[in-house]
């Protein structure tokens, strides 16, 4: 029987919304998510868990309290829990967050821009 | 401060021996590893943990007793823990495995391909 790989371009063409991660797998309790990130998002950090980024296509940079890192295509970033951060992509970025089930994407700071969690796509 | 992502092509640049995969990242008490690819590994399985592949370049296949599943760049896919399965790439692929720290690359068939573990690139 021939399985089907999960295609992460295939993934991002079924939505257009930014800043709303959406769950492509999971493995054992870590979900993988995909998001289309563009303009600022807000200062946040996540108290239980770190958290990666992997930039799939596009580029961003994610803001520290002490500086910051600018990702491309190809490149990841562990944000270790508990530091506040800040993502931001002037063009539309395509990007896969890897983190445990039930991570909400403002973490400690709730707001308009914080998603529906648990959205698979 | 500019803090340094982690480009996984210039990773990939700094070994060049096969199925032995090199740590390049860690999120809680998970790892993110890199590994070169090509003919075929062991038929194993890991009975304590779902497995991820991540394709970066190049295109592989996953054989299962019931079936496979072909991956290309772009393209990944999740063993469920204890699913016996066996890699195979007929070219070079350069893929990413998600899985605990302390997964042993064999899983339960201990052999000439089992690596070393907790290899840092």
């Amino acid at each position: 029987m021939l399985k089907r790989p999960i295609n992460l371009l295939n993934k991002f063409s079924k939505f257009s919304d930014h800043w709303s991660p959406k769950v492509v797998a999971e493995m054992n309790d870590y979900q993988f998510k995909l998001a289309k990130i563009q303009n600022e998002f807000t200062w946040h950090s996540h108290l239980e868990t770190d958290e990666v980024f992997l930039v799939i296509e596009g580029s961003m940079t994610i803001e520290f309290r002490d500086g910051k890192v600018d990702l491309s295509a190809g490149e990841m970033y562990v944000v270790p829990k508990g530091v506040e951060h800040k993502p931001f992509a002037k063009d539309e970025c395509k990007i896969m967050f890897i983190e445990p089930r039930g991570v909400v994407n403002t973490g400690d700071s709730d707001g308009e821009l914080t998603a529906k969690n648990d959205v698979w796509v």
